[in-house]
């Protein structure tokens, strides 16, 4: 199982790719950034982030994306960027019909280092740990990344979640 | 000018097509709404919004797009859903180098009514007397994204989003 795991943002999108199945040692395909600047129109932002998250699919083919569900804790403005960073790589994945499954922060955090309040550094840490790393990915978004691709190999929701695939793309084709 | 105006939402965003040209009465080309069952995944709502908008881009070829700024009234949980519907818009524009601008509720409402304060039915109602109809479009989404394309066309800040998509694109294509 082939993992695509992305932490939405506009001016670095952490982007990692991990292969494993749950209760096993995870391998580390590829890990980066999609970066858009900001000065550029918002609207250009979304589409050069389209195109690096496409690119990044369409290199991969990774079998189901996982990605931060937005929270409260941002500020309007970062909500606004970032659930719109989420929804393109949401949108990407329904329309190549791989299954695409949300987690929390506190739930990667969780999985990866047994306490759902570990920060950032502490989680970077364990993930270079569990994959045998030298260093942790940098930077933190790219870590992240990997964090929530691990959560979703290790959670082992995916059967359930391709039904659901399966299930809207007969309801899509009907529609 | 041809101005598409976009009141962003999830179950149902509202689309108006209007003409004209600041300080001159409007015409109404098209309007009604596009909407997504929240019966579905998050994901193919999203594609399915993004389908549906673009049917709606290539059919009138709108020389720009207004879409309303999301605000933080809103709760997080439809910030996000309406974000990322902003989001699909700005990406149709972007692909299409059509400017995108962004006016806030309360611009629209005071370039229709007088008052930012007014409320939805004042706005439905002055958009019907504005084009000459003899009722307010329906939904209120409707409505609105028609209150946005004639406060685009009447603040006509055209031109210079003009210059700047076109100084983007040209950015674009040099990155």
């Amino acid at each position: 199982m082939r993992v695509m795991g992305v932490d939405p943002g506009l001016t670095r999108c952490g982007v990692a790719v991990v292969e494993g199945r749950p209760g096993a040692r995870p391998s580390l395909v590829a890990v980066g950034v999609v970066r858009t600047s900001p000065d550029m129109p918002h609207e250009f932002r979304l589409l050069r982030l389209e195109e690096g998250l496409t690119e990044w699919y369409e290199e991969y083919r990774p079998e189901a994306l996982a990605i931060e569900r937005v929270f409260a804790q941002h500020n309007l403005h970062s909500v606004t960027g970032i659930s719109q960073a989420a929804g393109i790589a949401m949108l990407i994945g329904a329309r190549h019909d791989t299954p695409v499954e949300l987690h929390t922060p506190s739930e990667a955090k969780a999985t990866i280092t047994g306490s759902g309040r570990a920060d950032k550094k502490q989680v970077a840490a364990m993930v270079a740990r569990i994959l045998g790393l030298a260093a942790p990915p940098r930077p933190a978004d790219a870590a992240d990344a990997v964090a929530l691709a691990i959560t979703h190999l290790w959670r082992g929701g995916v059967q359930a979640k391709y039904a659901q695939a399966a299930a809207a793309a007969a309801r899509r084709r009907v529609s």
